[in-house]
C-alpha cells in the first residue's frame, strides 16, 4: 500500500474566547479540536463523509473500509491519495483508495446495505463550503434575542433534572430548548447527543412552536439549545436550522462549531460548569445594551 | 401531522453486570440505556438510518427532516407512522413520514448533497439482525486470548497520555489499541469517537499488524480496545472486525453494544475508573483459569 502524499493537517487551532467566571471576564485565545469534513473515496466513487480532526486520514480511511468488510487488509489497497492539488480550497479533504492488485474493492458492499452517496461531483468538501451552503438555505439568526450569560448558566445547570434516564444508565446525551426567559420548552434523551437535539425540536415543530408555521405567539420562542456534551459542527447546524440564538454545551466545541456559530450570528458558550464559562461567537447577545453586528460582518479568525 | 399509532418504547433496560472494585466482586442487574436502529423514511423511500434510543421517534424524525430542510414545519407533513405490525421483529424502528397535503416532500433535496440509500428493501431493521449480520460475516472472536482485570483498568488509565490533543482542547476523543501483555500499539484522538477507532485500527493495518496479511508474528497481537467516552453498537463493531477480544471505556454501554459484544464473544468493560470496573459480557476473558463457553451458547438476555 502507497500513501501519497501525507497532507498538512493539524489538529489543534486557535479561537479568541471570552472566559466568564468568578475571577471576572478574561479575554484570551483557547485552543480548540479542529473539525473538517473527509469524504471517503474508493476508486473515484464517494463511499462516506465524516466530521473528523484532520491527521492521519489514511488510517481512518483503512479501518473504516476495514470494519465496513469492504477490505480484508492493507494488500486489497493499491494507493491512498489525497484529490486534488496543495493549496486548493478544501485539500486534504478527500481522500481515494484504490484498489491493490489483488482485485477490485467492491464498494457497493457495505454493512447492512448503508452506503452513502453524494449527489456533488465536486473534487473537495471543505468546512467553509459546509458553512456558506446552511448561510444560504438558513440565514443568520434574528439579531434581536439576548440572554443574560446567568440565565444560559443555569439553563444548562438545569439539564440533569430533565436526564431521568441518564440518572439511572450514566449513557445518555441530553438537550433542552428553553426561551430567552429560561423557561424550558421542549427537552430530550437519547444515545446520540444529535438524536437528543432532534428529538426536542421536533417536540416543538409538533406543537407549531418551531417552523414555518409557528403560531402566532402561543408562548415565548425557542432561543436557547443547551447539550450535556460536546458541541459540534451538526449541533450547531441543528440549531441553525432552529433559529435558536443561542448554544450552550457542558463541554468543548469544535472549530467547526464555532466558526458556523459565527456566521450564523449564534453565540456559542462552551464549558459551562461550576461557575464558569467560555463564549466562543457572538458574545454581544449575552449583553441586553451590546449592538448587533452588521449582517455579513467578518467572521473571527 | 397525524402520528399513527405511537409505537411502545423503553430506554433503559437491564443487562446482568460483575462489578470489580474495592469491596470485591458483586454481581447485579445494572440499567443501561436502549439502542436500537431506526429507519426514517419519507413516503417510502430511506432517507436515514440512525442508531437511538426508541421512543419520541416522530420528533427525531421531524427534527431530523427539518435540520436536513426538507420540511419547512409540521404542516409539510402529512402522517407519521411505523411500518409493519406491532410484535413482528424489529416493530418499532422504522419510520414512515408521509407528505402533507401541501405538496410532495423532497428527499432527494438533502443537506450537502447526502444521503443513506438501504439496499434491502425489507420493512423492519432491528439490533438482533445487526448483530447476526456482524457475526456472519466476522464471526465469535478466538477464545484463547485473556486479560487480567487488572491491565484492562491500566490500558484504561493510560489514555490520558495518548492525548496530547485533548489535553490542551478538551474536545477529543481517544482509542487505544493494546496487546494481551498491555503492550501499546496504537492510538488516535479524533472529535469523532468512531474516527479515532478507526485510525487506531488503520495504523494496524497499514502495517500489517492487522488484518488477512498480519505478518506472521511481528509482535504481540492486537488484543484490547480502549475508548475515552461511552461504548455505542458502533465501536463494539469495529472491535469485532478487528478481532480484538476485550472492549473497556471509561464511561456506559448501550444495551446493543453489551449484546454485540455477548455474541461476538468479546469481553465488554465499562465506567472503568477510579479503582473500579464493571463487566457487562464474556467475563471468562478476564481469569486465565476460566474455560471458554461454547461457541453459540445463548447470549445474555
Amino acid at each position: 500500500m502507497t500513501e501519497v502524499p501525507p497532507a498538512p493537517a493539524r489538529s489543534v487551532t486557535e479561537r479568541p474566547v471570552l472566559h466568564l467566571g468568578r475571577e471576572g471576564p478574561r479575554e484570551a485565545p483557547d485552543a480548540v479540536a479542529v473539525e473538517e469534513p473527509l469524504e471517503i473515496r474508493v476508486d473515484g466513487d464517494t463511499v462516506a463523509v465524516t466530521m473528523r480532526t484532520p491527521g492521519r486520514d489514511a488510517d481512518l480511511a483503512l479501518g473504516f473500509l476495514f470494519a465496513e468488510g469492504l477490505i480484508a487488509g492493507a494488500e486489497d489497497v493499491g494507493t491512498v491519495a489525497h484529490c486534488g492539488r496543495p493549496g486548493e480550497e478544501g485539500y486534504g479533504n478527500v481522500l481515494d483508495v484504490r484498489s491493490g492488485a489483488g482485485g477490485r474493492i467492491d464498494a457497493e458492499r457495505v454493512l447492512e446495505g448503508r452506503r452513502w452517496v453524494t449527489t456533488s461531483a465536486a473534487c473537495g468538501v471543505c468546512g467553509r463550503r459546509s458553512i456558506d451552503g446552511l448561510l444560504e438555505r438558513c440565514g443568520a439568526v434574528d439579531a434581536s434575542t439576548r440572554i443574560p450569560a446567568e440565565l444560559v448558566a443555569a439553563a444548562v445547570g438545569r439539564l440533569g433534572s430533565v436526564q431521568p434516564a441518564f440518572a439511572r444508565t450514566g449513557g445518555l446525551h441530553a438537550a433542552a430548548i428553553s426561551a430567552a426567559d429560561g423557561t424550558l420548552l421542549s427537552a430530550a434523551e437519547d444515545v446520540g447527543r444529535h438524536n437528543a437535539v432532534d428529538k426536542a425540536v421536533g417536540a416543538l415543530l409538533r406543537v407549531r412552536a418551531l417552523g414555518a408555521s409557528r403560531h402566532a405567539p402561543p408562548g415565548p420562542a425557542p432561543a436557547l439549545l443547551a447539550v450535556s456534551g460536546r458541541t459540534s459542527f451538526e449541533i450547531v447546524q441543528k440549531a441553525a436550522a432552529a433559529r435558536l440564538a443561542v448554544v450552550a454545551g457542558v463541554s468543548a466545541p469544535s472549530s467547526l462549531a464555532v466558526d458556523l456559530a459565527e456566521n450564523m450570528r449564534i453565540a456559542l458558550l462552551g464549558f459551562v460548569r461550576d461557575g464558569r464559562l467560555n463564549v466562543y461567537s457572538n458574545r454581544w447577545r449575552l449583553d441586553a445594551a451590546a449592538p448587533a453586528p452588521r449582517v455579513g460582518s467578518p467572521a473571527s479568525p
